[in-house]
């Protein structure tokens, strides 16, 4: 049973884990170098620990302990309870939903074993963008995609931000990192995915008439680059969604990441 | 020909259209009340002066004036020129591409003038998302919808946000807005649209199930709530995307709305 303790100086070291949630840099080695994410708001927690996350601690304003007391009751970790004032301060700006916990993060699974028993896979290479990486979680949760693989340098599904755009679906998905970007693709070639290059260039095959084996992985680049030269040769087929040439000549020559995200997991889910 | 002002205190009330554009309700209020709407960096101001839109003025750093001279040659407004601390701290932030013109909005088409000639359109219901608007407008030229159609109560096309996220795209795709919420849909029925009602409510039609007209007019409802009940009532049919039963018992019940307008659009622009 988790004990509650009262806290108040923003400066406290137990409350270290949570300080300035809105410096992407300052948390990407923090959390890093703790093995920890941030959950928040009521929702985002419940889920974490459904899914097998242990709590390090928690930081929540006090008319937040008890719609948890039921998970609090299970769990074996520091409530620090404070006034929203002093999570504001700790936390750098103002907390919507007033209740936060720093989770430990579970060891992720190598690529071949997210990947193992999938007929349809997601593969992003180094999007940037964590509420980019956040949707594209949620599309893929809500259309059947049975588990993501990301670049070495995508951003992290775990940072608080893409956590609560995809709407808790980064817990509902499997996912691994490659630990190799000039290898990557072998190991899912390998596993006998036919891969997939989604690509805004028109001259590649439409959607519609790509063809998709038993095993397919939809590979999506960055949001400024797209797909690296080496990944787009890589690759089984460029595939394209077909665009409007009135729209291209006028400067819109690509959809966003998540919108092109999301057509390629509807039309090829099924197929 | 416009005319270079060294400007360098950020009170300079000549600098009034520029302040605090992170402030959202400040900047809404200031910018409905003079008519005007923030272009930022060269190519959003190139596009929107291309499309006919006249600047009030412009607010630079002195090394962003040369790209821009060929355009400053041709209009008639006053060029703020300032250092970067400046911008900064009339702007509120820091202005990544150092480059701002407060344009003229031009009067809006009313509804049916804005659909006119158009198959398919999009009818958005009450996004409060500047980004979520800009993202659909950017599907929207990209994928071939040929005019949006906002409620009443939806975020603004040209929030400086908006523009940025639509890659321009917000230029390209002519949109009206309703004045009337209730009467909205009517116009576009009278004017021969087959209204569907895009929900994530998996009892209602497959999207490859819709029947489509001649002309077909997409709804979409607000990040939260959705769709209004009266807007649903109103609608010839409501359409969803299928969606994964495993993800719907983990919570995933719902796309984000550029993504479902991105499937949709997709879907049945050349149904
Ligand atoms: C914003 S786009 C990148 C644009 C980049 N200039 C390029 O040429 O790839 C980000 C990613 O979205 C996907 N994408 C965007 N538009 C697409 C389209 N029309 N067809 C297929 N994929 C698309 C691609 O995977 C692309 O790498
Ligand atoms: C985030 S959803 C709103 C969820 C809301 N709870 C509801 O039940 O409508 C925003 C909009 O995206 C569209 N949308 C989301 N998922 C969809 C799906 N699976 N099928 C069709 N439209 C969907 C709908 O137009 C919806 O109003």
């Amino acid at each position: 049973m988790a004990q509650l303790v009262p806290v108040s100086d923003p400066d406290d070291p137990r409350l270290a884990d949570y300080v300035r949630l809105r410096d992407v840099n300052l948390r990407k080695s923090l959390e890093a170098e703790h093995g920890l994410f941030i959950a928040e708001g009521e929702k985002v927690i419940r889920r974490a620990v459904r899914t097998g996350h242990a709590p390090r601690s928690f930081l929540m304003a006090r008319r937040r302990v008890e719609p948890l007391a039921d998970l609090l009751d299970t769990v074996d970790a520091p409530v620090y309870v404070a006034d929203d004032a002093t999570v504001e301060a700790v936390a750098g700006f103002q907390v919507h939903r007033g209740a936060l916990a720093s989770v430990h993060r579970l060891p992720l699974p190598d690529v071949a074993e997210a990947v193992a028993g999938a007929r349809r896979i997601l593969v992003l290479e180094d999007l940037v963008d964590h509420a980019n990486v956040g949707s594209i979680f949620r599309c893929a949760a809500a259309l059947g995609i049975e588990a993501v693989v990301l670049s070495p340098r995508c951003a992290d599904p775990l940072y608080r931000r893409s956590i609560k755009v995809s709407m808790g679906a980064v817990f509902a998905v499997p996912y691994a990192r490659m630990t190799d970007w000039r290898g990557g693709l072998g190991t899912l070639r390998e596993a006998g995915f036919a891969l997939l290059a989604l690509t805004p260039d028109q001259s590649a095959v439409p959607l519609d008439q790509a063809k998709v084996d038993d095993r397919a992985a939809l590979m999506l680049g960055s949001e400024g680059d797209g797909l690296s030269s080496r990944w787009l040769e890589e690759a089984d087929q460029r595939v394209c969604i077909p665009m409007s040439p009135a729209a291209m000549a006028n400067g819109v020559d690509s959809l966003n990441v998540v919108a092109a995200a999301a057509i390629a997991c509807h039309g090829l889910v099924h197929a």
